[in-house]
């Protein structure tokens, strides 16, 4: 009888490969070949998966996305009673910034993608699109903490929204280089929600 | 009689082609030999100036980081009346956004030098440097602003200061993979400037 191979399985171990070298070095240098060694099978078991390099970063960074997400859902679930929209924007962005070694793994991938995207037009198409994403996300929490009283009326939330997603960038690139402890970059996160929800 | 060489013209002609590959193509790959090309000089020549790489990243960024006080300087001495803290922080961190071409190399200079500080202790060492130094420069506007009752006494100037720091490199980032256009990230960052200076 034939070995049964999981399919999701081995594009998963592939995806994951590819995260270790993307964090330690960086995707520029890293071949089909350096990924299929890495995740311990010939090139040709990795070229039946994915024909071109492009195709595995897609993949890899989608993979990588959905877990973040589950990550954020898990992480709000787990708070008790019905959580805020401050709540929901507190862990999302709490979620995002390297305050452990999973996230911090997960950042220097972001960033090895984000350097690619800078040189290479498919990349930044892809990295064009999630951003909007999460900016229309967050911005819905601020509308809707707006319509319970608890951010200013006067705040645009697509506005807010932005200004957000860009400070937990800065302050993850910080915390990366340990210019910031993950503790204090939270804290700079907390301290600008609270002016944030201000009724 | 001998040629003259005028030394610091030549220094500075290896850290500009130090900028041109950096720009394009990072810092990881690019050798000596790379520089010395991209310069028009012998590897020779370029060790009679830099014996490593890493001196020759030093220098490059020192260089690098002296233009931009220079712009920042120039740009804040050309505006009309004696300049108030608000306008010399907005300035400083509006010089910091990739608004140009120039500024747009700069930047991607500097994420290269990012990325090889989050793998490299020596260059991290170095990167970390510079950050307090803008942080305590701009909380110093901040308390003066404060101190004129421009600037809420309730805020902690090395606090806000921070946050404007990662706010401007997350800017950048977005700017640089064209998901907000230029002149969409000075809006926000006067977006939130205007929160910030407010009494």
């Amino acid at each position: 009888m034939p070995k049964q191979v999981d399919h999701e399985a081995r594009r998963r171990g592939i995806a994951e490969a590819l995260w270790r070298i993307a964090s330690t070095r960086g995707l520029d240098g890293a071949s089909l070949r350096d990924v299929a060694a890495e995740a311990g099978i010939s090139l040709g078991q990795l070229q039946h998966y994915f024909s071109t390099k492009e195709d595995m970063l897609v993949f890899a960074l989608e993979y990588m996305e959905g877990l973040a997400e589950r990550r954020v859902r898990e992480r709000v679930l787990a708070l008790p009673g019905t959580p805020t929209p401050r709540t929901v924007v507190r862990e999302t962005l709490a979620e995002m910034l390297p305050l452990d070694e999973k996230s911090r793994t997960g950042n220097l991938v972001q960033i090895a993608y984000f350097v690619r995207a800078l040189r290479d037009e498919r990349a930044r198409a892809k990295a064009q699109q999630g951003v909007p994403l999460l900016r229309d996300f967050l911005a819905g929490q601020l509308r809707e903490a707006a319509g319970r009283g608890e951010v200013g009326a006067d705040r645009v939330p697509e506005r807010e929204a932005m200004l957000l997603v860009s400070l937990v960038d800065g302050l993850t690139g910080y915390t990366l280089l340990d210019v910031l402890g993950p503790q204090e970059a939270l804290e700079l996160l907390d301290h600008h929600l609270e002016r944030l929800f201000t009724p």
